[in-house]
């Protein structure tokens, strides 16, 4: 059969405006991995009169709810209250909850003086199963009554997203036998649209595993989910239908379960002990930023130069000026220059420039926005590739990036690089 | 009488966990700002009968009903038709918005071929008011039927959003007769809760015009609004509010109104005729990735190095290898050095520096994460400032990036520096 759920997220704040409901998007995207429709969210404040109508509407209308929030230690947390009194559940005390909390004072916020108050967290739905909070003190919970499942999950996004993954899915799966499991394909330098022309029969025809395309800044991603009777056999549906978009998309590609293109790169760097340095000018930066987001990007990328004026290109990596005023700052000579001069300054293995018009206006010769030039130089080569992006000033720098790292990743696998 | 009202967005990309409601939280706050109590937000999917159950159950809770989404061409738009329905009214065909929607087309999208079903964005509930689309086909509407309010808006966000503030806000304003005009007033250097503290006061106090605070990352922000007979009458309310603020908080504001700090800053540096350039280490680019965020940065910004090894420091700007091992890449010395020696490559007025450990690691001589020097150069003075910032490496990089922003506006503006 095919279940339903119904989110509810508690939390005033929401409905001031104050915060963004993340969790209910979360949650509805793992929830969809599961095959498990969302056909409402509901957003309440802490106000129990309106929380019993709203898990009384999400009741008649859903086979599970879940509810994010309100598991706080304090007076208007009252998601737990709440839905004990509607099912009929006694709250009881649960020990090892109680001392987790206690611990978890002790040790992570190192005191002994934690407010009695957060006792009333390890107070629980009887029979129920517990769900641990490995980043905070309230644990959540689910149970079944009257031919429902309900869960509740704390409110702070990360507390509930690890939650979500690590016990609620689990419990979910098992509702329609099989367990699930998924891989990421990280794709650069494609369109989602394109990527989904190109995939859409696969997708089409696929049920189990599934695949489904997420967008992201600059970048596309797949996911591909099994459910299966054990890791392995998941394992062993899922490895053909990589192998099939593989073959299909190509070296567009440029992991599976990565954390982004930017952790890719110095993942790169480090396997073939090579270095880095960045010259930019129309991204300003933003390269350097997108590398050292990354903790330890020190092993590979040594720094670089913002060159967001002529002279600074000159002055700090000595691109020739009249080179300049002949070709234009946007131009695949300077590009060319500025990987040169950046890399011989650093004495880095690699150079990165970038050079174009981010908009919104064109440069002094009538450059159209959106030109970029990235260009890439080592010991004894030098590449230099034309780009036409579209959009507006911060998408045209988002993408950009995402090329320029592309084009670093390209070098380092030993794929054509332009 | 206080009205309270539910916001009702369309679309299965939400259930999908695809997208994130934004235009729910931005409608919350700006209903907050009205007054107008939100006590529910639902997401429904493209589904007529799902949605007439959502309008059917906010109908009975709330006096004013906002939908956001559903308002497109495609066959799976089904908003207007759906609430039309529900509340006895005719769609009729708006001629003056099918000019609006072809012009957008010829103009805008510089093609002719429109598809036809573009017009039925057109066809709006008889006797409603039209909100117009600067940004978008999509027209919005609102109407009043069995006592209640319905307003429709559409869901990309930006026109979301700026449709509201422009159309929404001024009419659901007249239902409270007044109209509503606020200002924001914005602070660097300081945590929200310690701007609460101050003003708690003063925010308890106030009924009209009110003060609430929004935190923003690395920032706070406060916002006046006041309820007038007139914009001057509104304007001569806020303004001993704001002269009130000003008094306790003092400095710290940056400004009134203001799009962000790097704009404020890029504008300080053309109101003074200065250029700046950036020296970073463990920011890695980040605060010359915001400036240049800024169109128009170039005008007084000139560029900067982002010196993420001890090597680079040397190389690029010539800080004496010498001085950091002896005083540690982490040092006032050194942060010093960097701000003179980018200004000096880069011969601009001022040269700002960061240099510090963002984490998740301590550097070599267990500088503790978080320490943070910042040093700015003029030409003949240098000032530094050691900071501790908490948090993790993100929030670090985030703060540090402000800080150093905010010493070039206090250095501009006249203001003790450090």
């Amino acid at each position: 059969m095919s279940y339903t759920a119904e989110i509810i997220s508690v939390g005033t704040e929401l409905l001031l405006g104050n915060i963004t409901n993340t969790d209910a998007r979360d949650v509805s995207a793992m929830l969809s991995e599961l095959g498990i429709n969302v056909f409402f969210q509901t957003v309440v404040g802490d106000n129990p009169r309106r929380l019993k109508n709203a898990v009384n509407i999400a009741r008649s209308r859903a086979d599970i709810i879940i509810t994010t929030g309100g598991l706080g230690p304090t007076y208007d947390d009252l998601t737990k209250q709440v839905i004990a009194e509607l099912f009929g559940k006694k709250l009881v005390y649960n020990e090892s909850e109680g001392d987790r909390i206690k611990k978890y004072f002790r040790e992570r916020l190192k005191t002994d003086d934690m407010p009695e108050n957060n006792l009333l967290q390890a107070m629980l739905p009887e029979g129920c199963t517990v769900f641990c909070n490995d980043m905070g003190t309230a644990p959540g919970c689910a149970f079944e009554a009257g031919g429902k499942h309900v869960l509740m999950l704390p409110g702070p996004p990360r507390e509930c997203v690890s939650m979500f993954r690590k016990c609620a899915m689990p419990y979910l799966s098992r509702l329609s036998d099989g367990e699930l499991h998924s891989h990421i394909i990280h794709i650069v330098g494609m369109t989602e649209s394109a990527v989904e022309e190109k995939l859409t029969d696969i997708m089409q025809s696929l049920e189990n595993p599934t695949l489904a395309p997420y967008a992201k800044e600059g970048e596309v991603t797949l996911r591909v989910t099994a459910k299966a009777g054990s890791a392995d056999e998941a394992e062993r549906m899922m490895l053909p239908v990589i192998e099939n978009v593989r073959s299909v998309l190509g070296d567009v590609i440029y992991g599976v379960d990565k954390e982004n293109l930017e952790s890719a790169v110095l993942e790169l760097l480090a396997e073939k002990g090579k270095t880095l340095s960045t010259a930019e000018s129309c991204t300003g930066g933003f390269i350097a930023k997108r590398l050292t987001d990354v903790a330890g990007a020190s092993r590979g990328y040594l720094g670089g130069v913002v060159t967001y004026s002529n002279e600074s290109k000159t002055k700090l990596i000595g691109v020739d000026g009249d080179l300049i005023a002949e070709k234009g700052a946007v131009s695949c000579e300077v590009a060319v220059e500025m990987a040169k001069g950046v890399r011989d300054r650093l004495k880095t293995d690699i150079g990165i420039s970038v050079t174009g018009v981010a908009g919104p206006d064109s440069d002094e010769k009538g450059t159209e926005v959106g030109t970029v030039y990235i260009a890439l130089a080592d010991e004894s080569s030098v590449y230099c590739k034309e780009f036409h992006l579209g959009g507006e000033r911060t998408r045209i720098r988002t993408h950009a990036s995402a090329r320029a790292l592309d084009m670093v990743r390209r070098y380092l696998s030993g794929l054509d690089v332009i």
